[in-house]
C-alpha cells in the first residue's frame, strides 16, 4: 500500500511524541553529510552518525596506508554535517573540509582528517578524537565509526571479460566505486569484524535509524555486512527507514532501478528487516513502476513512502542530491505514520 | 649600576600601575614560548606575541617551499604557550603541538602549523588566521607576525675554512644556526622588508616590550634588522627590556659570552636603545664578568637587572631554560624599578 506526504511540514508530527528524541544515521560520504543535516532539521534530542570506515582513496587513503588508522573523510564530512555553524559563522565546518592545494606532499588532505589523526594518536582512540572534535566545534550530534578497525572491501564484479558470465574480484573502494564492470555483490574483509560498541548502542537506543542514502555498494551496504549491525537493527525499537537514492550512480550502480537498489540489500543481509523505504516521488512516477517497488521493499517488512525530497537549483531544476529540509519532512512524517501503526 | 631583585614576588608590584598592562613579546622558538608563559604570570590585559618568520626547517620549511606560506613553527609555538589550558584541559596545547608520526609524507608536521596554513587560505592572511585559532582556543593573547611574508636569513660566517679571517656567506636558518663557524653578522632577504603594521602597533602600545630569550641570531637579532622595528622600539613609551640567554648555543652563538650577546644586538642595530637586560644572577657571578656586562649594556642606554630565572628540574639543578614564573617576577620588578626612575 502507497502512502503519500507531501503534505507541509505544519500539519505533521505536532506532538511531541511523535517526532523521534533519538536519530542514528548509518552510512559515509555525501549521502551521510545530506542525511544529518535532515536529521539536525528534525531537532531531536541526539544525533549519532555511524559511519563506514572501508574508505581507502584521496586523502584518506593515503592516510589510511601511511599511519594505519581508520580512514578518517567519512569520519570529517559527517563531523561537518554537525558543526555549530550559528555559534562560529560556519568557520568549523570550513576548517575541517578545507583541501590543501599546490602539489606537493600535502595536495589534497583535508584540515579535518589531518585533526582526527592527530587527536586519535593524542587521546588513543578515533572514538575518543571524534567525541573531542565534536565537543569543541560544538557540534549538535556524535560520530561514530562503525568500527575501530578500518576495513577493506571486495566486490564480485562481471562485464570486465567479453564473456559477460565471468566474474572477477575487485579489491578497494576505490575500485568498487568506480568499476566499468557491474558490482554483483559486495564483501567487506574481515568478514566478522569487531563492531565499535558505541554503534551498536546508537542503534539500540534510537527511536529512528536511516540507512543510506549514498554510494550504495561502498557506503551503505558495508554496514549490514556486519553481523551484529544487522543484529541490533532487528532488536532495536526504532523505526527503521532506508532512504533510497535518487538516482544509480555511475560505477558501482549504473543502471540500478530502485527496486534493484532494493534487492541488493536483501541479497547482502537475508535477516534484514526496516520499516519504511523514502522514495523520491518525481523519479518514480509510473503506477507499475511504483507497484513493482512496494513489492521490493514488502521483502524487508517495508512500507514505501512516496516524497518530494529532492534538492532544486535556483532555476528549479533538480540536483540529484536529497534536501535537507524536503529530506526532514519526510523522515518526520514517515516516523509518525509508522509509530501510529 | 646592578640592581637585586631576587626578592620574592610578593613583594614587588603591589600597585596596579606597576604593573604593565600591555606586554609585547618580540622573538621565536623555545624562548618566546617561555617568555609568553611568564608574560602570562604578570596579568596583563593583553599580550601581543610579535614572531620571526625567517624559518626553513622542518615542518615550517616544508609548508614555506611546498605553499609558499610565512613558516608557521614559530607561529605556532607562541600560540600554544597562549592556549587556554584551564578550559579544555590542554587539549589546544596538545593539538597545536602534535606532530605526526611515521615516515611518510605527513612524518614531522605539526598539526598547528597545517592549521595555520589552512586558516590562511581560507581567511586570507597569516593574521586572520592566528586571530581565529586564538579565538577559537580561548587564547590569552595575540601572535602577531612580523612580516606578512616569509624571511631569508644569510649569516657572515668565519672558522669554516683554515685560514680564521675567510668568511663565508651560509644561507637559511637551520644553516645558520647549525654551522660548525662562527657567526659574525646576519642580514635578512629582503633587506628593508615591509613590516606586518599589527607589530608596529604592538610595540607602540605596549607598556612593556621584551626582546629575547633564543636563538640570538636567528630568532632574536631578525627583528631588529627591520628598520620600522628599531624606529617603533625608539618611539614606544614602553620599558624595553632585553632577556639575555642563559647560555650561548651550539652551532650559532657558541663560546659567546653574556656581554658579546649585548654587543652584536648593538652591532645589528646601531640606534637600538633599551631600558633593562635581565640577566640570571647564576649563570654571572663575579664582579668583574658583571662589570663588563653592565658596561656592554650602557652602549645600550640599559641597566642591568640580576635575578634567579632559571627553572630547575625537580632534584633542584638547573635546566638552562627559563622558568615562566621567575620570569615574571623578574620582569615585574625591573619593570616596576624602571618606571619609579
Amino acid at each position: 500500500m502507497t502512502t503519500f506526504f507531501d503534505a507541509p511540514k505544519e500539519d505533521v508530527a505536532k506532538e511531541p511524541d511523535e517526532r523521534p528524541q533519538v536519530i542514528t544515521s548509518l552510512g559515509g560520504g555525501h549521502g551521510l553529510f545530506q542525511t544529518l543535516r535532515a536529521a539536525r532539521l528534525c531537532s531531536p534530542n541526539q544525533i549519532n552518525a555511524v559511519v563506514t570506515v572501508a574508505d581507502d582513496g584521496g586523502s584518506s587513503g593515503r592516510i589510511r596506508r601511511e599511519l594505519g588508522q581508520v580512514p578518517p573523510g567519512d569520519l570529517r564530512m559527517a563531523l561537518a554535517a554537525l558543526t555549530d555553524d550559528a555559534d562560529t559563522g560556519g568557520v568549523w565546518e570550513n576548517l575541517l573540509q578545507h583541501r590543501f592545494g599546490g602539489h606537493g606532499a600535502l595536495a589534497g588532505h583535508a584540515l579535518g582528517n589531518l585533526m582526527i589523526v592527530a587527536l586519535t594518536d593524542m587521546l588513543g582512540t578515533s572514538q575518543h578524537a571524534l567525541d573531542k572534535i565534536a565537543e569543541l566545534s560544538g557540534a549538535t550530534g556524535r560520530v561514530i565509526p562503525v568500527c575501530s578497525e578500518p576495513l577493506d572491501l571486495e566486490a564480485e564484479v562481471s562485464g570486465l571479460d567479453t564473456d559477460p558470465r565471468l566474474m572477477r574480484q575487485v579489491r578497494g573502494q576505490v575500485a568498487v566505486a568506480s568499476t566499468p564492470g557491474q558490482v554483483r555483490r559486495v564483501r567487506i574483509i574481515p568478514e566478522d569484524p569487531q563492531p565499535n560498541p558505541e554503534a551498536i548502542d546508537a542503534i539500540l537506543n534510537a527511536d529512528l535509524v536511516t540507512l543510506g542514502p549514498g554510494s550504495w555498494f561502498s557506503s551503505v551496504i558495508p554496514h549490514i555486512l556486519i553481523p551484529e549491525v544487522v543484529e541490533a537493527l532487528s532488536q532495536t525499537k526504532a523505526i527503521k527507514t532506508v532512504v533510497l537514492n535518487l538516482t544509480s550512480e555511475p560505477g558501482e550502480t549504473a543502471g540500478f532501478s530502485a527496486e534493484r537498489h532494493i534487492h541488493v540489500l536483501r541479497q547482502h543481509a537475508r535477516t534484514l528487516n526496516v520499516d519504511r523505504v523514502i522514495i523520491d516521488s518525481s523519479t518514480l512516477t509510473s503506477p507499475s513502476e511504483r507497484s513493482h517497488v512496494e513489492r521490493a521493499a514488502r521483502t524487508l517488512g517495508a512500507e514505501v513512502s512516496f516524497h518530494d525530497v529532492q534538492e532544486e537549483d535556483a532555476r528549479g531544476r533538480f540536483t540529484s542530491v536529497h534536501c535537507p529540509a524536503k529530506l526532514s519532512t519526510a523522515l518526520l512524517a514517515s516516523y509518525a505514520h509508522a509509530r501510529s501503526l
